[in-house]
């Protein structure tokens, strides 16, 4: 199975969670978008007749179209077992995963929060306030709640990895990226979170990609931005 | 099987989604917080010691404790045959959920672009504009999604109802109370969302439910909120 994986190709952005997933597995794929003509053929493909995705990221696995981030890493999870097969612990992988798209999504809105069509440069009075909350209570409230939810494990769900905890990695990077100060406080609070980062960076297949030209760099284009001024 | 839901007792919020597959199904479930002393329980319930839920609503079922609104409706759908079984179908039906979810939160964030902690009227210009945009592009992109979705079918998934209809059925009815105009606009260019609205709140055990004291009113404590200033 050859998997084609639908995303934008200049940026991270959702579709980064995904291509950890098929990274750690070693799975084949294609990040169809970043061929040539990519993009058009990501549009092309984007509303079939059937199982349309409302936006990019999707997946096409053989007859299969998947779209939304946390149900392309639910099959996912269950083809490359990267989620544990009991209904509980499947169940329990999904939970945090979602609570971690609710966490993407806040992220995004703090240099967003007015409007997505204009420019962050064109709501930084709004975005100030919003990531002053974000930063004073959200950053806490999230890192607290998923160090609670690791507790002493070694991965969510014990000793194995799941696609959750190779997303936690991937959000404490981009929080690292985007609020280095805030984030060095809630880190101190909670080493463990710093100890599941590494923990997940090092496996062989994650480190190769990181090293990689696949992995793309962090940017003011994408999700988690880098804006000082919005650091506290 | 009788099942614990547990989320804030004045609102129908991000409960009502999953008390319409409790309602519809016909399940014996307990509304918790809506007990005596039914907050402070739901509070206790909140983190347990395995599997704790970052913010209600959250579903016990015997020993399974599950959070995230879509996430409880995944386990729902399959113990209560709210969803299709084959995986593809399957999938599709959680791929619309999850879209649903993103509207509802895009939904809220109308009114509190800025900050969750502070009222309303501390951030209406800002509401203003994000509401300006969510009427102007946002609604007409989710309809025009959901209406391809449905495409000629009674339901997402053809004959049979699921959850994903039920959660539709009550983002139209939320969209309706908060953006009567927006709505009348997009729902005249989609006829087919009205009439799985109807579908939907026609269905015996749905009707009974909406005619019930379990049935909160939309009110502006919830998600969907009308302030008149907001809907153009």
């Amino acid at each position: 199975m050859v998997y084609q994986l639908y995303y934008w190709p200049t940026i991270q952005g959702r579709g980064e969670f995904v291509r950890l997933a098929l990274e750690e597995a070693g799975a084949a794929y294609v990040d169809v978008a970043r061929g040539e003509n990519g993009v058009q053929e990501m549009m092309d493909a984007l509303a079939p007749s059937e199982h349309p995705s409302f936006a990019p990221p999707f997946l096409t696995a053989g007859a299969l179209t998947i779209g939304q981030v946390a149900n392309i890493l639910l099959y996912l999870g269950d083809h490359l077992h990267l989620a544990p097969r009991g209904e509980a612990a499947r169940l329990w992988t999904h939970q945090l995963q979602l609570t971690i798209a609710d966490l993407v999504a806040e992220a995004h809105d703090t240099h967003h929060p007015v409007s997505g069509e204009r420019y962050y440069e064109d709501q930084k009075p709004e975005a100030q306030q919003r990531a002053a909350e974000f930063v004073r209570t959200r950053i806490p409230k999230f890192m607290g709640y998923f160090a609670r939810a690791l507790g002493e494990h070694d991965y969510f769900n014990g000793a194995h990895v799941s696609y959750a905890d190779l997303s936690l990695f991937q959000v404490i990077a981009g929080l690292r990226y985007a609020f280095p100060k805030a984030m060095a406080r809630s880190e101190a609070r909670h080493p463990q979170l710093a100890v599941l980062h590494a923990r997940v960076a090092q496996r062989p297949k994650i480190a190769a990609y990181l090293a990689s030209e696949r992995r793309l760099p962090f940017s003011e284009e994408g999700i988690f931005r880098h804006y000082p001024e919005l650091d506290h």
